[in-house]
């Protein structure tokens, strides 16, 4: 049999210095770059993902004349599913801990979101995004049967700027056999929060920035009434330095063990403003307390749902419809076609119960504009050797996003 | 006494779900954006940097008629030192875990490498670049003498690619009250790690490094003389699947603790080949087993040195001679100004005597060019929401870097 071979079979690296790992995947050989394809015709005859048209691959297949979404393997995968076993230690004795690999295999899936060459989320009807939820969960569901995946990886870059190779409305699924770094860390920590506080980290989540948002509003409220009764401003503006969760927090039950990670130097004062940018029953949308990226938003869940395929049908059309909200005023912030990165964080797929369990469905907004259509951050020197920085608060940018309509500048209304 | 005002002053938030700080500058205002200079005469009279021109800060303040380099105070600083305290809670009762934020006083500096436009640490002399290494020290000198300072993060962003907001040859330093994440972890693994091994981390990555480039060096030329002997490739290639660590590890002595994080699936086979660029009696420079960015490298102090100013004269003109070398091969491969974000991890200057102890000087690559002057590595969507991502693999990078000459493409020799 074929033995592996790490110059050409997907695999992991371990950075000790991080404690992170790398996916290398030497096999994948030069991709295609229709990124900057600008005309955006309806139906455009040189690209790949359009109906009907012949893919880029080399092998003739061409598209079918599909009406709403369509699910094919990536031409240019990442992880593949045909590949030796990597010959492990069977003692620990003679490998060096600073060299640790493993094999991944897995598969890569692209799913086209709409027929329409010109289309994206932000202009597309909830019932037309509702096809593209469905196209998420069928995958997911595949991949879930096959022994060798224990995690799938649903996911969107839009605009050449976020690498994205072909404008056509698309989104991937990465499905593998490891649990990759950033699903690992975050249900690492989940489960030391419910070890610590006997509840889930992401509920609690959910319940600290609705009251912050009912808190702001009751004194946006006030502020207003006050105005209204002619107080003055400095009087006003006292209002809004009492401290928010400080005087309203949701209390943690009595720490059990100090296995949650908390430091030294908490704050009895937070921010003032809430965070929430759109909402429905099912749904927040939010800049998260912690946002890295200018505009970065997380959509959380209300109810404690391991994944995407819970979700009844009511929820999944509540999906939709946040999610075509948040893309239409990202769409509006600056008038343009908002570039992000975009994915679903939900319960992997192998057996391990306390990951089901844990597990609470949530997805994030990466996008990286600071100013505007041209403007973006740069997360580079102090970033990537000190810590992650950004300008304007979390706060703010909420208090832009909010302010902007859900009517799409470009419909004409 | 004035209060803290979120909307004002510099803090750091913690992401529970990552268990990362991001740090929040709010009052940064809109800095000059000179990236697109593309001119590159060695006097701009247009450049903020240019010795004897007036500064951005609109305080006209004019730079000095330098002749090697010059530092001065950001005029536009992420971090500093004068603002209020954060009221802070004397119990942690009543705060929210997910809610968690500490102010952050520093100072930001700006260092000029060169009076000349033109330049960059590729194209300068080894004697030109070590008064840049003397401007480091001496920064970090300074700012270890302030009481609010606890670490100094000293990067360069080359390009616009990178951020780089103005092409005069120069670097920046953060000082700041707070250590980094990304030092804070590091700090954190290379603790585990001694604990667990008795020894320092990136002394036996030196070493891991060295033994493997001589193995691949031996293997190297017995392929040559078993070639020069007749022998045909089907035999001299199977000296190359002979496991380097496996065979030629450095033995960890036994594990005393469980507490350096490994894996269960360790990998007894490791990628033929040596990850060294260049070296000399003072530093190796080379690409980690576990690089991210295409052509990321390290460059490691052979001796167990907490921080630059504990270079002896002679270790100082080899990191010149490195840093020379460098980033000379990197203009050469793919024959541009190669853009990069690079930085040095040094101890801390907080009275942490573990810290000292931890502390092995690195510099840190981070360039994202993958295929041309052009064609960039996107670190998005995958990237972003489950694992960092590469295609070539660390050793083909090596070998890509080691072909480059150190001579520079435009000396015209
Ligand atoms: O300070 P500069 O050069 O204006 O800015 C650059 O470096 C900073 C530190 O890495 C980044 O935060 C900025 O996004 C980048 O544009
Ligand atoms: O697969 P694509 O669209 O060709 O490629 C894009 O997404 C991938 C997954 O985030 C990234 O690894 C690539 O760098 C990016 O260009």
């Amino acid at each position: 049999p074929q033995s592996f071979d790490f110059n050409h079979h997907s695999h992991r690296r371990f950075n000790p210095l991080t404690h992170s790992w790398v996916l290398c995947s030497p096999h994948r050989t030069q991709r295609p770059w229709q990124g900057n394809l600008t005309k955006r015709p309806s139906y455009d005859p040189d690209c790949y993902l359009c109906p009907t048209n012949t893919r880029a691959n080399g092998a003739h297949l061409q598209n079918p004349d599909y009406n709403h979404t369509f699910v094919f393997e990536n031409d240019f995968p990442a992880v593949q599913q045909n590949q030796p076993v990597l010959v492990l230690a069977g003692d620990s004795q003679d490998t060096n801990p600073l060299l640790q690999v493993e094999s991944v295999r897995g598969q890569c899936h692209v799913i086209c979101f709409s027929p329409q060459h010109d289309k994206t989320l932000a202009d597309m009807t909830e019932s037309e995004i509702v096809p593209v939820i469905d196209a998420w969960i069928s995958t997911y569901k595949a991949m879930e049967k096959q022994d060798h995946i224990n995690h799938v990886q649903i996911f969107e870059n839009k605009g050449a700027i976020m690498g994205c190779s072909n404008p056509h409305p698309h989104g991937q699924v990465w499905s593998t056999e490891d649990i990759p770094q950033e699903t690992a860390v975050e249900l690492e920590n989940m489960a030391k929060y419910r070890q610590r506080y006997k509840r889930c980290m992401l509920c609690d989540y959910v319940k600290t920035e609705t009251d912050a948002d009912r808190k702001a509003k009751a004194d946006g409220s006030a502020l207003l009434s006050s105005m209204e009764n002619g107080v003055n401003k400095a009087c006003s503006s006292s209002l809004h330095s009492v401290p928010l969760a400080g005087s309203d927090p949701t209390p943690p039950t009595t720490p059990t063990s100090n296995t949650f990670p908390s430091t030294a130097m908490k704050s009895r004062v937070t921010p003032d403003g809430s965070r929430i940018v759109c909402e429905n029953a099912s749904f927040i949308c939010l800049v998260p307390f912690w946002a890295t990226w200018p505009f970065e938003t997380m959509v959380l869940s209300r109810a404690h749902l391991a994944r995407l395929s819970d979700m009844t049908e009511f929820q999944k059309q509540d999906l939709a419809n946040i999610l075509r909200r948040i893309t239409c005023r990202y769409d509006n912030l600056f008038r343009c076609s908002f570039p992000y990165s975009m994915g679903v964080h939900q319960s992997p797929t192998n057996e391990n119960a306390s990951h089901q369990e844990l597990s609470h469905l949530h997805l994030h907004f990466y996008p990286p504009l600071l100013r505007s259509a041209t403007v973006k951050k740069f997360l580079v020197g102090f970033e990537l050797l000190g810590q992650s920085q950004r300008d304007l608060t979390p706060e703010q940018a909420a208090k832009r996003l909010t302010d902007c309509s859900e009517i799409h500048y470009k419909s004409g209304v």
